[in-house]
């Protein structure tokens, strides 16, 4: 019997493990930064979230990311993308060079207040700013929408606002949306939902914080979805962190795609070596994936 | 847009914790492991693997199966399942009230002759020794055929040749086959395969060894399998280690299966309690989803 279900023939990933991951750590030296971006690029990853333009009082870990933007130079056939917060960091990144620009929007009022102390349509204003001056310097934008599958304080959030969001981010130039589960609620029924509204063109952000970030991340897959954010070793959140906690792992994701036949143009045992390396960096025990391999 | 994946309505787990799970830590005193069962069976599992008659030399953490099971008593409304290697642990289990009979046999000559030092003809005639016992006292036989979604010496394991496993267990009187990936190898493609030859009221097992635990669970169950083993708390192999390499984790299942709309029976706040319970016991820190919760 052929398996039951139809696959896009490629993914694009997006590595978010330099930003997402270690924002969350303690700070490391920005040699170390550069190295583990380089290892993932020599892995095949085509776009990795390299830092982020935010207060380094707020996050420590992501001080000097413009300095690491001009140590790392343009690295060919590799879009470096930096997450900015508002127009003066996107000034900064498109200083140091940014290959494209991440901004976050959350889907749930509430959280947009608590988290970011904005309101969303004040959020979506800085997207508006932020998408000029993107514009201008030719540069994309990708709009991450938080909280996109329930938030922690509001409940359930309907695709129908989320789709509402994604019309506002593009209307305020946005290339691209990406919805992101924040703190771990999608499920299954909650994917179909959202892709079944918004369009299998939108990209997938999973958390493994209830351990269901790699299934949503297969049940995007067979709904058509072809773009997927993950993190080098599942850092994030909680990262290396018993039961692992963090972003879903890159490695588990090119695994599991590439056995179901789905092309992510990364070389897996380079990409278990870069997670080692990260490892090693941090401090922590590797991966399962990392220490048995793929085979 | 309504789901675009039909699911069977129910399913039933076995949590094989206090057996797979226990069975690779330093043992834990009986009225702790009856503690653990009986928080089971509080949280609505109705199959639980409670013990192992094996050499206590081999595995020291499952010495005293038979006191544990007479301990316990009967369990109302519960199976109380006992793994047995051959006629002597049939006989022993039986005479201590076990309720049903686990049966391995790999499908795998190498993994077979390496790691039970016997063929599989001979463990096949074992089975037909403990299916003779198991049938005189009108106890069913479970054959868990093990390396069924590929071997860690042999590699592929050809599905038709786990079907030919599988028909031989039936024809010695096993009344259920359950599959189980014991490496880690398994893959939502591989679990088509194997469902496809095999039919879809096998059993599945799955372990986190390569991250693919839930996502194999969850193709199974699209692929309208509704039988699962899984470790509350994820244990087994190495258990609570970081990014968790053990078995499924039972409360895993529960929120992914509950979510999707597929009545499990089970508890999930007890299910948790009792996962923290276990972490307690083991002295490790609690899973991801027992320390998040399941909303």
């Amino acid at each position: 019997m052929s398996a039951p279900w139809t696959l896009p023939a490629a993914v694009e990933l997006r590595d978010v493990g330099p930003r997402d991951g270690l924002q969350v750590h303690r700070p490391l030296p920005l040699e170390q930064r550069a190295r583990l971006v380089r290892a993932l690029a020599a892995a095949g990853l085509k776009r990795i979230e390299v830092g982020a333009f935010v207060s380094p009082r707020a996050v420590p870990a992501m001080a000097g990311s413009g300095e690491l933007l001009e140590l790392l130079g343009p690295l060919p056939g590799v879009t470096r993308a930096a997450l900015v917060p508002n127009a003066r960091g996107a000034r900064d990144a498109l200083a140091a060079g940014a290959d494209e620009l991440t901004v976050t929007v959350s889907a749930s009022e509430g959280y947009s207040r608590s988290n970011t102390n904005m309101s969303r349509a004040e959020a979506l204003a800085q997207v508006e700013a932020i998408g000029a001056l993107a514009g201008d310097a030719g540069v994309p934008v990708d709009v991450v929408i938080s909280c996109a599958f329930g938030c922690p304080y509001e409940g359930d959030v309907a695709p129908a606002e989320v789709a509402r969001i994604a019309a506002a981010a593009r209307a305020a130039g946005a290339a691209r949306i990406t919805c992101a589960d924040t703190t771990g609620l999608a499920t299954p029924p909650r994917v179909a939902a959202l892709v079944g509204k918004l369009g299998a063109e939108i990209g997938l952000h999973f958390h493994e914080t209830r351990a269901t970030g790699l299934v949503n991340a297969w049940a995007g897959l067979t709904l058509g979805v072809a773009r997927f954010d993950s993190s080098v070793g599942g850092l994030g959140g909680s990262p290396f962190a018993p039961g692992s906690a963090g972003n879903v792992a890159t490695e588990a994701l090119v695994h599991l795609f590439e056995a179901a036949g789905v092309a992510t143009g990364v070389d897996l045992p380079a990409l278990l070596d870069a997670s080692r390396m990260l490892a090693e960096l941090v401090g922590e025990p590797p991966t399962p994936l990392a220490r048995h391999g793929g085979g």
